[in-house]
């Protein structure tokens, strides 16, 4: 199983994850590009850090929306939409290759990420994207969505992901964030729920009801207090358990 | 004699320089990369038609500071500023390399270039910035430039470049532009310093003498009214003198 | 009839709207804010002109949005909608008033305006964002839209504006931009409709059905080459048909 | 004496000073407006809470500089830097009125601040940007800075300020922030010196000489952990010592 967290989210002056702490326990780290957060400083730390440590880079391509930090959907052109997304993982490219490592895969940010899940024309742009970028890029994203139909259709490897803090509908799709139970806060219960996915490949659903959830990369949150230390937790469990925990072929 | 000029000055719905034109006569582009100008969508069109019409790309790295155009001198830190120039170089090169071409040089925008010719520390960081973007890039720049003494020291080529349109201090260094006579506004007078510069090697200055000025790239500037028919004739006239046009090597 | 068009929309080094000749005979100015297009220097410059002629200040608010000129729409949350709202017109405020005159309505720009034709959330959020601004400004928006149905019950003065360069729906609608026809491009038949608007108080649809537009205000467009005497013509018309050109009470 | 802290520091999805703590000390507000940090709802959140307890709101004014968070000198002309400040403060003042306080203060941030103490240019076009904005407003800054003298030449009251983590020269300026001992950490330091300014008007310099400090206003810096204690335990500490902490007249 291949453990991924969103990182490098500082911007300038402002920090956000604890990436040091972040990149000592996941596998595929999720580097912000500059767009919805990340800057060059930022980004160049990052790769470093993670090149030394052996954890994947992967790009966190996002809508250009500091102020909303990417999580306000747009209606981008998706011309517009799939320059944005290559200039991004190019921008990224440049520190991970520095590092003497390289950007691997791409994972969209928060609006986008979620839009891709749905909106056939965002999704087939950011694919678009990905693939105007060169390199053979995984993509990761959630099973069934349009993001990963696009990619396995243009011919890249599609990443199925988990979330293991995420309430989950009896389709499989994650409950959205605004309705009730939609995030798990209970570490434990996460703790439980990771080691579900990896080792049983479900869930309990919100109705109770038992969900495949077939995923080869579980996502931790960064930004939030605790982030680093949940995802310890989260990966010594796994580890007890008798997962491997490492990147994704 | 290689011809250079600023290209892909737009920005959204803003438009500035007349990019097509431009790419018809320049043999070198000086793609503007997000920060000073530019977005995704206007880097990856010039660098498609740049490809397609054999005009070399060079990445026209500037401070962050859309509003300024670029324009204002910033202190900003070395480490700051060696990071956000290899941001800038990876961002262009993605469309670069999509179009089956390369990024093969760098030329700093505005304030960035003006400082680069006497701030040792940001022009050390600008070349520590280049390096870092690897591909062995060539640096264009000031004869005497502190910038162009970083990039021969660190191993790159430096290549010294020449305005038709602006005015020469004994020295051989700029007239600034807030003084009078700083910039050549007389067409046929720009054509003439043009050959003369590519032809004898040197430019009448301010004050009547000769000043040699060795260029091995001439800028045309592109973000003027009838700029790239300027381009045009200069081109013309080169060539009309006996001058090959040609993308320095 | 009031005579209304967008203005200040340079920003920076980049022009956009003719914005001296738009006030020559434009009576209502909505000038940009700094969020899709304006800076503080062109907006003090509109001002200025704009008080000295005697031309009402508007705010052309939008969504925080340079790179994609407040077309694109985004899934701004209210709260934040409503402070942004505000602070624009604060922004704007200063200018205008240091200028002996003052922001007296509010145009909401590109996305946010046809958003807040049906969006019941963003157009009571903007509306919160003009009262929180005080002043008693009017809002300029469409006839039938929900922006002006909050602007009504908040007690502020809805005004209704028309398109001489929009067809509309049977229903009175603007007939959506990518759609054919949704553009006149010819300068005659706008200025036909234009007075059919004022002195009939009506155009022809799409379908050749007349439909009343009962509008107060009268939109001529500034971002396109040639608008600034397109505007003078139309104005020209109207006076000719005995139309009274002034701004809305 | 004065206690005035910078807050809403914050932008979008970043935190930085703690504002509530902040508003529950000091009587003078420095409130982000944009251009360095703070965002629209940050503004409104902080103006609401600053007026509900009597704290005084100043317009924390700075140059256009997100990445850089306005730590950067900037050679930003005189007539955009004035257009920008006025800016700054009619975006504040909306927030600051609909709460039912007034914006009644001005203090330029970061390296503006520190550009302003020296650079007359810059001096000059802050407060002609302070005058535009009207309603008369006080300005903050270091003893002897040219940004007071034009305050004062402009007909504004001009307000002095002392920091009581910074070492001063025997000069009475500040010692350089790259300078060693250029900041005092240590808390009990701090506090001594706050009280020593506020009760004999001098702090000793770093050579050991007395050097005397006429502020009316004592600076608490608001974004480092533990800052809002520490401002605590500095107003304690001067009504313990019998001083009236109280915004400036």
């Amino acid at each position: 199983m291949d453990l991924n967290a969103d990182l490098g989210e500082g911007f300038g002056h402002w920090t956000l994850t604890d990436d040091d702490a972040l990149l000592d326990c996941v596998t595929s780290a999720n580097v912000a590009c500059g767009f919805h957060a990340g800057d060059a400083s930022v980004m160049r730390r990052v790769c470093d850090t993670a090149a030394a440590r052996g954890v994947r880079i992967g790009a966190q391509v996002a809508y250009r929306d500091l102020a909303g930090f990417g999580r306000r959907s747009m209606d981008v052109p998706p011309a517009e939409l799939t320059a944005e997304v290559a200039y991004q993982i190019g921008a990224l490219r440049v520190f991970a290759e520095a590092a003497g490592s390289a950007v691997s895969y791409v994972k969209p940010h928060g609006a986008l990420y979620n839009r891709a899940v749905w909106d056939d024309d965002q999704a087939a742009a950011v694919v678009e994207g990905v693939r105007l970028a060169g390199g053979e890029l995984a993509v990761l994203g959630l099973p069934g969505s349009r993001l990963l139909a696009h990619a396995g259709a243009a011919g890249l490897t599609a990443v199925t992901e988990a979330f293991a803090d995420r309430a989950y509908t009896p389709e499989g799709t994650l409950v959205p964030r605004g309705e009730p139970g939609a995030v798990v806060h209970d570490a434990d219960e996460v703790v439980r729920r990771s080691v579900g996915m990896a080792v049983d490949g479900g869930v309990l659903g919100a109705d109770g009801s038992r969900i495949p959830v077939a995923a080869r990369s579980l996502c931790v949150h960064g930004d939030t207090p605790g982030a680093a230390a949940l995802a310890r937790r989260v990966r010594a469990a796994l580890e007890a358990a008798g997962v491997t925990v490492r990147a994704f072929a």
